[in-house]
């Protein structure tokens, strides 16, 4: 393996991957930083809107790297705000920090020590004062030297992020797995255009896709976050006749269950079958795909959905997204001929997943 | 993403799985290396019996990434000796570099540029002269300060390197990622105990593994690649009739073609089955799966032969190597109700492949 910008850029991307979707409405964004030495300090995503973004995330563990006596400051300090108390720098990490407290902490504490640093981010960092301070800005004021960037914001509000840079004197360089950091915001893009769908399904190592649950709590609290963030839920008529699913976030903490579309040309569903009893959801019964209105839309089901995938009927359909269990699980596997191109593949614990497109 | 003495080992773990099982009779072993200022330099493996050790080929990559004039006087002072011209970096990389004269280089080259080096090596480094010169004593000639061992050496012949690091005032720190380093050596465990014994499957999305090629040339490569070093191939007598295999490494440079022992009750074969028809190889029938005196043998077969692993009724057996493709292929699934446990998983291209235990 040999160690370039190129490699840095893949890890600051992979991190990204474990966000993708998650983001709605943001883009997945990683970044990865070095210290003027060229030691590696940090690899951290954005997570969640609303959450910090992944440039002043990875800078706040950077600094932590390099001074421990920083997050001793930082968990103090963030008890006294918030009285919330972490434990471990692991818990930390997972943890959605207040965005402006974190960044107003960064500009006090940062003691210069990010001076010369070099900072890989998948995206053009942001110049917009939104939900969080600009990130560009940060670079900036703690004077970075390099800022090694994949791909470019699309996004009018946001962009201008590189001219600022080079403005302010930091070496920039674009393009670096510029193919790679694109396919990140292919969500992005899409539901910016209008409407990002994807089609979740878990499958056996022997190709079974019913009878029951197929795949790990990881795998499925992973699917529960999907729901969180999703705008529309659909799925097919026979599939809620049969497994008589709930549909809904219990795996996540506050999780939003979302409206759901029952795609159907009968309408004589069993209102006890636990998806309709769902708080704040509506459900609607439809046997058209077609305009549905929402930016982000998650297609569940079995065959029926996967054929309809196959057959291009579904609207806007970018990616399917499947879990794979490393169990073989007695019953009949799905009778297609057809192929995956995997995008992006990783594991929660024994299942594999992974995002992928219809060959 | 937290970076630690654990991400480094891990990059050094995850490099040498790559080459698991394929440096028979050697054990796996990583090796990532820091420069002083603790930037990330390189990350290599061991790849093959006779090739450089993972130690010296990563001290060689460090180097050429301090001073790329090292890479330039390399690749003339190789030429000059071995008329082999290499074009770039990648090339020289997958290639089986002569150990001696390349150990030579680096003492005669290393201009003390890795003084004060930190090392994250997966095995106890060797102190004996073998087919290579030691890799503890090179950590020594060019000054290393830290060297992290993930695993102790067992092998009595080469161990004794932290004792002999330590005499030479380098720091050691032992047993990061330590069940992480051992389970990478089961292999070499095994085998210097009498037996390693795996099998190998290839099964499409949906569960089928009959009916002509699943997974792709990377993963078949790969396969002739654990052939060529096998000492013995065995194979379930239907499979031989049904599927006429050739079971040679033609995909593989100068691939040897391990003898092969069909597990069936009958002998009578038809002998222009492609199998029977290789050069310099030796076909044995046989009922019997015991006694096989052989320190390296490769399962191969369907249905049957899993349901013999599935039955612990092959001897010996410790990992199976599913090649799992993204296609769905016409036809039935395997029927058993069973579960894998991944030791490790990776892809080649489009197809996954991982190493699995029977849970």
């Amino acid at each position: 393996m040999i160690i370039s910008d190129e490699f840095f850029m893949d890890l600051a991307i992979k991190q990204a991957w474990k966000y993708s979707v998650l983001t709605y409405p943001n883009p997945s964004v990683g970044c990865v930083i070095l210290d003027k030495n060229g030691a590696l300090l940090s690899c951290q995503a954005h997570k969640k809107a609303g959450f910090l973004h992944a440039e002043p995330t990875a800078i706040l563990f950077a600094l932590f790297k390099l001074n421990e006596q920083i997050f001793f400051d930082f968990i103090k300090a963030y008890y006294d705000k918030f009285f919330v108390k972490f434990l471990s720098i692991k818990e930390l990490e997972e943890y959605d920090l207040e965005p402006n407290f974190t960044y107003e902490f960064i500009l006090e504490n940062h003691s210069n020590l990010l001076k010369d640093a070099k900072a890989y981010v998948t995206l053009e960092p942001c110049t917009h004062h939104g939900k969080t301070p600009p990130c560009a800005g940060l670079f900036i004021q703690l004077n970075f030297k390099d800022v090694i960037i994949s791909c470019m914001d699309f996004n009018n509000i946001a962009s201008g992020g590189i001219a600022l840079l080079k403005q302010h004197n930091i070496n920039t360089k674009f393009g670096v797995c510029g193919e790679k950091g694109k396919q990140l915001i292919e969500p992005f893009l899409s539901w910016q255009k209008g409407n990002f769908s994807f089609l979740k399904l878990a499958i056996s190592l022997n190709g079974v896709i019913t009878g029951g649950v197929i795949s790990n709590t990881l795998s499925r609290t992973h699917s529960h976050k999907l729901r969180d963030v999703s705008e529309l839920l659909v799925i097919g008529g026979n599939t809620v006749r049969i497994d008589r699913p709930t549909l809904d976030t219990r795996l996540v903490e506050n999780g939003k269950n979302p409206d759901v579309l029952i795609y159907s040309r009968q309408n004589d569903f069993d209102k006890n079958i636990p998806l309709f009893g769902v708080k704040d959801r509506k459900v609607f019964i439809s046997n058209s795909l077609e305009n549905l209105e929402k930016k982000l839309v998650m297609y569940e089901g079995g065959v029926g959905m996967l054929k309809l995938a196959f057959d291009s009927k579904i609207p806007n359909l970018k990616w399917i997204l499947l879990y794979k269990s490393n169990e073989l699980k007695y019953g009949e596997n799905i009778k297609f001929k057809n192929s995956f191109r995997p995008i992006f593949e990783s594991n929660f614990e024994n299942d594999n997943y992974g995002w992928y497109e219809i060959n």
